[in-house]
Order: C-alpha cells, then sequence, then structure tokens
C-alpha cells in the first residue's frame, strides 16, 4: 500500500493518542514504513528527522543492532512468564544492575508496563507505607506545571490544565506548590514549607519531576531547589518521589538526574528511554526501609498486591540491559557533553529573531519559546513547516523543543538549526 | 549462574507483583532459564507445565516460533515510532482486522499498554463523551466481585476487597450491582434496575467483565443476564464498558466474549492474549458514535488528549497480527471446543472429593472450589505441591483454576488431573 491508502485505512479505524482528529483534514498523517538512526522513512521514501525520540523514548536510534540482537536472542530463549513466583535472568540481572546505578539505598525494584503505572505504584506505596505502620495519611503534593501520566492517579497529581482540567470530578484532590521560575527559588521555598508546616499529618508523598518539567513546556529549574525541598520533605516526614520517566537514561547531563541532587529520594520512576525507545517498561525503585514496611506475615494483609500481566517482561527486560550495555560501553554520558554544548551554540543562533525567547538547555534537551506570532497556533506552524524540511519537531504548545536520539550528530543539529532560521525567516 | 544465585540476586533486588514477600522464605521462588510451548524450564532443568497461561496472557505457548519470527522482522523494519501525527503498517492492519472480527460497529481503536490502562481510557471517554455534550455525569457502576485492574481508576470500579480495601480513602466513589450467583438472575436484574432508575442521570458507564470474572475467582455468570443488563443501561442512557482483558481471545469458547451476547457494549477493553504472551499492548475499541462526539475544532476543547509513551508499540502490534493469522489459519476457536469438552470430562472425575465443589468450565477456562480443608491456606498448599509434581497451577484462594494455553494436549490434561487426583488423595 501506499502513503494514501494506508493513511485513509488509519483514520478509519485509529483514534490517536493525544490529538484532536480533525486537525488531519489539514495536517498530514504520516505513515512510516522503515526506520533506521535518527531517520524515518514513509511510504514514498520521505526521510524525517526524528528530533524528539519519538515521544522522547529513543536513546540510540531506531532499529538499533545491538537492543535488536538482544531482543531476537531473548525471542529464542523466554519471551515472558508471570513474575509472581518465578523469575528470569534479564530481570534479575536489571534490577542489580539498576539498583547499582542508583547508589545510595536503592536496593528493590517494583517493575510495571507505562509510565503513568509506574506513577500510580509509587503513590500507592507510599500511602501504604503510612498505612502499615497506622499512620492514615492520603494527600500528595506536587508542583505546579508538573504532568506525571494519564491514569487517573497519575493525573491527580498533575498540574497541566490541557490534560487535567477534564477529567476533575473524577481525580484525587492534591496539593500543589509552585515550581520556580527562575534561579532565585527563596519563594517557592517558603510556599513550600507552609504547605508542609500545615498538611505534613495529611501529607504521604511529594512528588517532582526534577530539573525539567518535561510536558510543562520543558521548564527547568534548579537542583538546589530541589535539595532543599528535600530536607523539608524529609523533616515533616514526607516521602519524595521522583518521577525521573522523561529525564531518566541520560537525559539531563547524568544517566539520572537525582546524580545533580545532594538529597535523594525515596522511590524514582524509571520508563521511556529504559528500553532504548524499543517497547514499554516501567519500574520504580525504592528502598529496603520501606519494602520492610510491608514484609511481614501474610495474615497481618501488608503486602503490596499490585500487579499487572507483564510486569517484567523478558523481551524488555534485556532491551533494557542492552541500552546499559551500550551507556557503559560507550561511554554515552560523557560524550554527551560535548553534544550538548554544540546544541546549545547551535540553538543560540536562533536568538537573532526577537519573537524567540528563554533558550535553555539541559543535557540533552533544548528549548526555547515563540513569544510573538501572527499565527494562533505558532507551535502547529512550525510542526508542519518542519515536517516539509524532513523534520519531526513537535512543539508544546508554542514551546519548540529539541531532545534528539544520542546518535545525533554535529551535522544533523546544524541542519536543524538552519532548517528552523529558515522557517521563522519566513514566519 | 544457578537457581540459588539467581534466586538470592531476585530477592534482594525484586520486589514481586502480587506477593507478600515474607511467603518466599517458605514457597520456592522459581528462576526460569528458557521456555517451550507448554514448558518453562528452570536452571536445574526441571519443567513446569504452565497452567495458568503465565497469567493468563499465552496463547500458543512460550516462543511461539511463528509470533517470534514477525516480531524479529519488524526488529528489522521499524521497531518503535511515536503515534501522533505518524502511523506504522501493523497498527493500521491490526485495528483494521480487531473491528472487522468484532463486527457492528466498533469500528475506533485507541491503544494502550496494559489493561489498567485501557480500562482507564473507557472510563475517561465515557466521562467525556457526556462531558462533550453538556452532560455533567461523574459516576461509574460496576459488579459485585469485579476486578478490572490496579491504577487507582481501575481499582476504584472494582470490588475484590483484597486488592481494593486499603486504597479506599484514594479511590473514587462508585457504584455497585450484584452479580447473579447462579442461573436464576431477577433478583440481580431488579437491582439494577433500582440503581438505574435512581442514578442514571449520574452514572457515564457500567463496566463488567462478560461472562467470566476472572480475578473474582473465576465466577461464571449467564450472557443471558449481560443482554437484559445492557438493554437497561441503554434504556437508561448509560454507555457498557466491556472489559474483555482476561477473557478476550477465545478464552470463553467464542474469539471475544461479547460474540455470546444478542445485545453489544459500547467499548471493548482488549490486552493480555492479543500478543499471544510476548509483550504487553492493549487496546480500548469503540463506535464511530462516540468518537464522532471528540471530533471537533481544537479551539473547542473536545479532543482525547490521553497518550502513553509508547502507544501502539509496532513490535507489539506485529506480535498481535501473528496471534490473529494463527487464530484464523489453524481454526483454534474450533479446535478448542473439542478440548474444552474433554477439560470438562476430565475435571470432573475430581469430584470424588466430597471437599471439593463448584465445578465450573467456560471455553479454555476451568474452574472448582476447596471448600473444606485443614490448611488455612489451602489454596497455596496445591500450589506447593503441584510445583513438586512439575505443574504451575496459583489458585484464587482456594479456587483452583486451570486456565492453559490453546497448544495443550489430551495426554497433559489428563497429567493435570491425575496429578490433583494424587494431590487431593494426600490432603
Amino acid at each position: 500500500m501506499m502513503n494514501n491508502d494506508l493513511k485513509n485505512l488509519d483514520l478509519k479505524h485509529i483514534w490517536h493518542p493525544c490529538t484532536q482528529m480533525k486537525d488531519h483534514e489539514n495536517i498530514p498523517l504520516i505513515p512510516i514504513k522503515k526506520a533506521k538512526g535518527i531517520w524515518l522513512y514513509d511510504f514514498d521514501d520521505k526521510a524525517y528527522m526524528d528530533c524528539i525520540s519519538s515521544w522522547w523514548v529513543n536513546l540510540f536510534g531506531h532499529c538499533n543492532a545491538y537492543i535488536s540482537k538482544a531482543i531476537k536472542e531473548q525471542l529464542d530463549t523466554l519471551e515472558h512468564i508471570i513474575l509472581a513466583g518465578f523469575s528470569h535472568e534479564p530481570i534479575i540481572k536489571l534490577s542489580s544492575r539498576l539498583c547499582s546505578l542508583l547508589g545510595d539505598k536503592f536496593n528493590k525494584c517494583f517493575y510495571a508496563d507505562n509510565g503513568s503505572s509506574a506513577v500510580e505504584i509509587a503513590l500507592k506505596m507510599s500511602f501504604h507505607y503510612f498505612l502499615n505502620q497506622n499512620k492514615r495519611k492520603n494527600k500528595f503534593l506536587s508542583l505546579s506545571n508538573s504532568y506525571h501520566g494519564e491514569t487517573l492517579g497519575a493525573l491527580s497529581v498533575g498540574d497541566v490544565a490541557l490534560y487535567k482540567k477534564t477529567y476533575t470530578p473524577l481525580l484525587l484532590e492534591c496539593l500543589s506548590t509552585p515550581v520556580p521560575l527562575n534561579d532565585d527559588f527563596e519563594k517557592e521555598l517558603n510556599a513550600l514549607k507552609n504547605i508542609l508546616e500545615k498538611h505534613s499529618h495529611e501529607l504521604c508523598a511529594f512528588i517532582l519531576e526534577p530539573l525539567v518539567q518535561c510536558a510543562g513546556n520543558m521548564h527547568m529549574y534548579k537542583a538546589e531547589f530541589i535539595d532543599e525541598a528535600i530536607r523539608f520533605c524529609h523533616y515533616y516526614g514526607v516521602q519524595v518521589i521522583f518521577d525521573e520517566i522523561a529525564v531518566g537514561f541520560g537525559r539531563t547531563g547524568t544517566l539520572f538526574a537525582l546524580e545533580q541532587c545532594k538529597q535523594k529520594p525515596d522511590f524514582v520512576c524509571l520508563s521511556k528511554g529504559i528500553t532504548g525507545g524499543f517497547m514499554p517498561l516501567s519500574v520504580v525503585v525504592t528502598k529496603d526501609e520501606i519494602y520492610n514496611a510491608f514484609y511481614a506475615p501474610y495474615e497481618t494483609q501488608k503486602a503490596f498486591l499490585h500487579s499487572h500481566s507483564y510486569t517484567g517482561n523478558a523481551l524488555a527486560c534485556s532491551a533494557a540491559n542492552a541500552v546499559l550495555d551500550i551507556f557503559e560501553k560507550e561511554n554515552i554520558i560523557e560524550k554527551n557533553k560535548d553534544l550538548s554544548f554544540f546544541i546549545k551554540e547551535e540553538f543560540a543562533k536562533l536568538k537573532e529573531f526577537d519573537f524567540l525567547s528563554n533558550f535553555r538547555t539541559c543535557g540533552m534537551i533544548s528549548a526555547f519559546d515563540i513569544v510573538k506570532s501572527k499565527y494562533q497556533r505558532a507551535g502547529l506552524e512550525v510542526y508542519q513547516r518542519a515536517l516539509v524540511k524532513g523534520l519531526l519537531l513537535r512543539p508544546l504548545g508554542n514551546t519548540i523543543y529539541f531532545m534528539p536520539p544520542y546518535i545525533v550528530t554535529k551535522e544533523q543539529i546544524s541542519y536543524v538549526v538552519q532548517s528552523l532560521r529558515e522557517i521563522f525567516k519566513a514566519f
């Protein structure tokens, strides 16, 4: 079939995620035939550079040979088995490696399939941790402008109105504290302190995306705020959940964002990049101290009885082990420092346009905002013009961001910036 | 590594799903090295027959060559891409096939990664459908003894106290109506009618697992009740969600349980068997009438903006297409009729034990209950003794069930029943 036939059959039967389907009356829907490295190819052999790592999941390029090989070998051995009562080597290896990489006291892995489910697990665990000690707390705290997923629990701790507002009557009532807007975060820290003073008796946990609020228009904020915030939370007996679903696996310049913080959370949620963009997998990593609060005779009913059928899928775990191999063998974090610097320098060239502002870079995430435009949906305008130039960018509102696979070359980065200059010149 | 080394490393770092981890002080935790067909092999080469399809997901045996090949080919072409604005052939093919197989007006597929997320999507869609028509409804109705998953929204519509009770303060308040306990369901139908009369103005949808409540101890009930229930719901303007996550893909004797019902629901949630037990994938299938209520100019904010990063993963969709191929080519549904009859006959032999009761079979699910025992956890006792005999059974409380991959042979079925006879003789 060709692009058009496939497109028509698609629109007949598929309801796409995070999409007003009527937009596709004007915006192309692009069926992709194959992909390799940073490139996606449609059925007319047009190539698109995947500048957003296919929703922030792809790390080492599409159809990466090393990850593919690991999954194929696993397919010949053990594709999947139940993880209750049973186990398998890829998950044991992966868990041991994740704990060792996260360091500190992170020592127990609880698996699921997507980021939302991981967030729900962390929320339920924190609530249940207190309950198992006869402490009845049932509120959660999150940052303004936060995003933690789409299932009702995860949505409840989010703050992006676009996703959340509609469903308010179905959501848990949560508390919110302001995220720092710049390097001076005294006001935000005081706000947090006030909330903790007033509500710590009912607060289970404070959940946050460390360093970058990705779906919150790539808002970046300081590790120092996080350190102070964790100190306060722990002082007031409130647990801390790091949602590293988007920022984990090298996005912020370190393997995990928590490496840039002096204070450590109680739970870390990981997903997206964990399989290098090959397939769904998520995990909540926590400490023995928390695990031990659930470890008791069966009759006491203290167990954490959460499960998903495919929890700890062997194929996904092999992919994740292959991803960790690549980080180690190819010294990715070190190489990315050079790339990150180059990206920042190149994107600075776009400052020539006075309607662009807030240029920011953190590791392998770079973003800026269109602050003035004749177009009502300026971001969407950029999306469409970029497609014509063979670039898959997917702005968040009027925030344009670049979040490429780590195999991106300097030439490709320069091509993206050059293309954006051409787009904005004609804007 | 050997069984014991792996087991120790596992227990050091993995928090297993749906498990009181302290149980593993007495119950073996079994690392599996490889699997083929119905057999799992540990690192000492002991074989276990997978009598529960690894939590109800495996359909055609472990490491099934045909499904494996499909995933490997996909790995060489396109492992995954973002499904917003983009698409790929496996998902277009799969969606078109699912719609055609479900028939009636099921014409739109919305994808996610696990069953819980699919249930959350159906709940949010139903709520949002009414909201888009300015009808403010925000309650859901489910059956007593129901189970729909573990994320907070999905848990809210469940009724299995073991999973739900602990988290009550975090859950949505939902309405519950009794599931029929036997073939006479007049009382239950009246109860439903009363609830609908009183609450239809605030009820978005009624969610149910058609024919078999799997996690609810494999409770089976009549299609006739479902037909009447749907008729009532639709009369009162309440939508109906079929959770076919466990019962879909042939478990109840037809490809989908809804084929056994005259009245059709508004949403169908599918997962588990959809990839033949290879990897996570879920989908909500619904009708154009519902899709159209969200189809509007972007500015009206009527779009369904739910998403998960790996929504519509290409590897999982290829696996699902391979599964549908096998159903077609090998005439599985027809062959299963013979197997189902044989399973029923064989399991009837266990009626010789007066402490066993409620023998029931529906398609490829067979179950009975231990109604009297000197053991406090009689099901667990069976679990352990079955393991010694090389059988993976995983009772739900004191309900023993058999839910094998469809490749099970008559000899294997007889071996399971013979082993259970030996176990119960020494009980």
